[in-house]
């Protein structure tokens, strides 16, 4: 048995048996203390250093708990062996470092954002009455439906009948954390045995978000209607990814003929179409076209919606509209999967949409991007006339320039940088991208009022002509 | 040409060129307006129907975006050919039905949930100010950074520092909607062709999730310090999960010579440990014990942490500690995915936690459960005596009690079922089950008041002996 005899301190805020764990646990990992050694019992170290049994006890029993010293029954409290080699020294807590990218965007005057959205007219006072009135419900704390609050999705599925032809039940529609998210869970859903297609071009968070679940992922030309049916027949692939009311980011409304074929095509080679309607309600010609799922009797067709264009980007609430089939593999086996989805904006949104804010705020925001793409298209006109070409202006929240400057797509982006204008490539949306002599670039309107844009339209004009 | 005679009525509310359009729509549809048949010309069918030729051009917009028709330059309009045999009738909207695991739990008295926490200590008013002050700054309804926000991640790498030895900087922390979002997250960062392994019996919903990844998933069995490391080495896994400051479900703490040499383990095959701290604020004797990331100077451990058991579990916020090696990969690669969790909850944690209510609230929280657990236990003494063995009290908010009374662990269950009271198996949480002679069965206590908890333990004696 060893001795025992550290420092105490009774006159400092650090408790004794504090001090008494300390200091041996410092001798054991120093090695004074060896392994197989025995330690004093309860009784003579409080006697020894005049502190009580009690003390002793709760120093040895953080000891025992953290592995430094074993019990063994009627013997005593004998040190274990450790290796101190491979203990960490000291080194200070390290800095908080800032990265690169949160500062990237900061010396640009005009952002031609497609990610941005217009909140100048949100009805911030219903949202925030309607989120405290869900904080004074403690059973919003708990965790709700893994599938999404059953409130919220009968909404939805009401929403989404009127506004865009989706028939579907509440029963049909899965909540997720943003539509990456949604991709990652819809690959374990169908299998990861299927082959996967999409659009090429299309959104490159997409197809990133499937060949990182490890799949195989064909890229499908477009021709002008959308996604090529020879070519993606050709493919093999069961699976496939497209954006008809608004192709991203060429802008292409798929027109009906197509949307049949393409439905044809799943129901012939049983298939499944994702349909994404990211921005399908911003249409500024007519009504909008009924989606692929609204013209689709045979239940290929999963539907992707979201409300970051539409409301708040930072909410985070998107959902899919599964059918059956799907449905039925995501019930048996993948509902373990908690919801992504914070319950109590999930009922901030459902009250939103029942008493009829949804339908108002989605009216006005119609309105709004109207005129800022109306403003936007005049002022290239004016200032571009015949020296580009605008494509995709028939909906949604960007347009595409093809500018007819022999520049390339890097020269016409570094040349509206020098003039502190962001604009955005297309030829990263590309899986095989064929150097363009006309290149294209994209211009999001949605976050800028229309000072900043008439602004930015004449910084591009210095810029490129 | 053909002739078009629709009856428009002027005086109900559908505008006219909708029932034009609609008019039109339905005669293509139906076959009647052929395939390759001409419209006529705005003017004539202005003149014609007596309505202004705008009225016309944007009923014909709508049908040219529909791809009902089709525009063909100095000729006029031409019907498409569409396939209507595989239009879907008008069938109603299907109806919401509610899921059978929406009502599951109703007819139990009293239920050992281990997902439940206690909220009756919870600062809802403070909670509730900090929010609506967020609700005050727009820039947070816009996306933020996509790792987290920095300044949460400041305050999380404080806390961890602080309260669990964690030695990190807020740029290694990533934010992400739940546990099961981060292990999907990570085997990305991580790659999928390393080899991964956990812990048998382990948490069932972080297996589920790595083999819906379709990684290779090796099942180490677990001795009486935890993850055996003689079979975790024969298993030629790289990289392995484990919960070693409460290991789930057995409740085991692992010593640090364990800890030790699982850090040597990873730093000798250039593995990685995946930590798992779900519940390790909540220890009941002494302090807790460093977390392996803390012990570790090698960059080997990547952390998870969770504030759904310490906080609020329906907020969906956990977050993980990278390494330097897999914090480089994660953000050369993978920052392309955007952040799940709400800005805005993130800055009602933020503010919460910079003003010091966390620190507070833990406290708070740390009493309470250590008064629940000594309430189930003595009652579990007093009622059950040597009948039972308890396993796993050192720490967490369950415990299990191994039952010896010949029941089997359904039979267990289905007892305490007609007694009206819920708790759980524990077999579910094993790779290689082995059929158990003395069955242990999991209860939390968490969720439960004190009469609750005495009011099961008598129910629980009725039912077993």
């Amino acid at each position: 048995m060893i001795e025992i005899t550290p420092f105490l301190n009774p006159s400092t805020s650090e408790p004794l048996y504090m001090q008494l764990y300390s200091y041996i646990k410092k001798e054991i990992q120093h090695g004074k203390i060896e392994p197989g050694m025995k330690l004093p019992s309860k009784r003579k170290l409080s006697i020894h250093l005049r502190i009580s049994q009690h003390t002793v006890e709760t120093a040895y029993q953080q000891l025992i708990a953290e592995g430094y010293v074993e019990s063994k029954p009627r013997k005593g409290l004998y040190v274990n062996s450790i290796h101190e080699d491979i203990f960490p020294n000291n080194t200070p807590l390290p800095k908080v470092v800032k990265r690169e990218s949160l500062v990237q965007n900061n010396h640009y005057k005009i952002d031609f954002s497609h990610g941005k959205v217009a909140l100048e007219n949100f009805p911030y006072s219903v949202w925030r009455k309607l989120t405290v009135q869900g904080l004074h419900d403690d059973q919003l704390f708990f965790n709700g439906d893994r599938q999404g609050e059953l409130t919220l999705r009968g909404e939805i599925a009401k929403y989404l009948y009127q506004s865009r032809g989706v028939r579907c039940s509440a029963e049909q529609i899965v909540i997720g954390a943003g539509t990456q998210y949604l991709i990652g869970l819809l690959t374990m859903v169908i299998g990861r045995d299927s082959i996967y297609s999409m659009e090429d071009p299309g959104f490159h968070r997409t197809r990133v978000a499937f060949k990182d679940q490890g799949v195989t992922l064909k890229a499908i030309p477009l021709d002008e209607e959308g996604i090529n049916l020879e070519q993606l027949k050709n493919s093999k692939a069961n699976v496939t990814y497209v954006t008809p009311s608004h192709q991203f980011p060429n802008g292409i409304v798929m027109p009906i003929a197509r949307r049949l074929d393409l439905l044809k095509w799943a129901a012939e080679s049983n298939g499944f179409i994702i349909e994404d309607d990211y921005d399908g309600e911003f249409r500024y010609k007519g009504k909008p076209i009924p989606s692929l799922q609204g013209l689709d009797p045979n239940g290929r067709v999963i539907y992707l919606g979201t409300f970051s264009k539409s409301l708040i980007p930072s909410l985070r609430i998107s959902f899919m509209v599964l059918p059956k089939e799907i449905l039925a593999s995501y019930q048996s086996h993948f509902t373990i999967y908690k919801q992504t989805v914070s319950r109590l904006h999930q009922y901030t949104l459902y009250e939103f949409m029942k008493n009829g804010h949804w339908d108002r705020h989605l009216n006005k925001m119609r309105t709004t991007y109207r005129k800022k793409q109306k403003t936007l298209i005049q002022l290239i006109d004016e200032y571009f006339g015949n020296n580009v070409i605008m494509i995709g202006d028939d909906s949604g929240l960007h347009i595409l320039l093809n500018v007819r400057n022999e520049m390339s797509e890097q020269e016409l982006i570094n040349a509206a940088a020098e003039k502190e204008v962001k604009i955005y490539p297309t030829s990263i949306y590309y899986e095989n991208y064929i150097h363009d002599l006309a290149p294209k670039v994209l211009l999001g309107f949605a976050g800028l009022m229309d000072n900043e844009i008439k602004q930015g339209i004449q910084l591009l004009k210095e810029a490129w002509f």
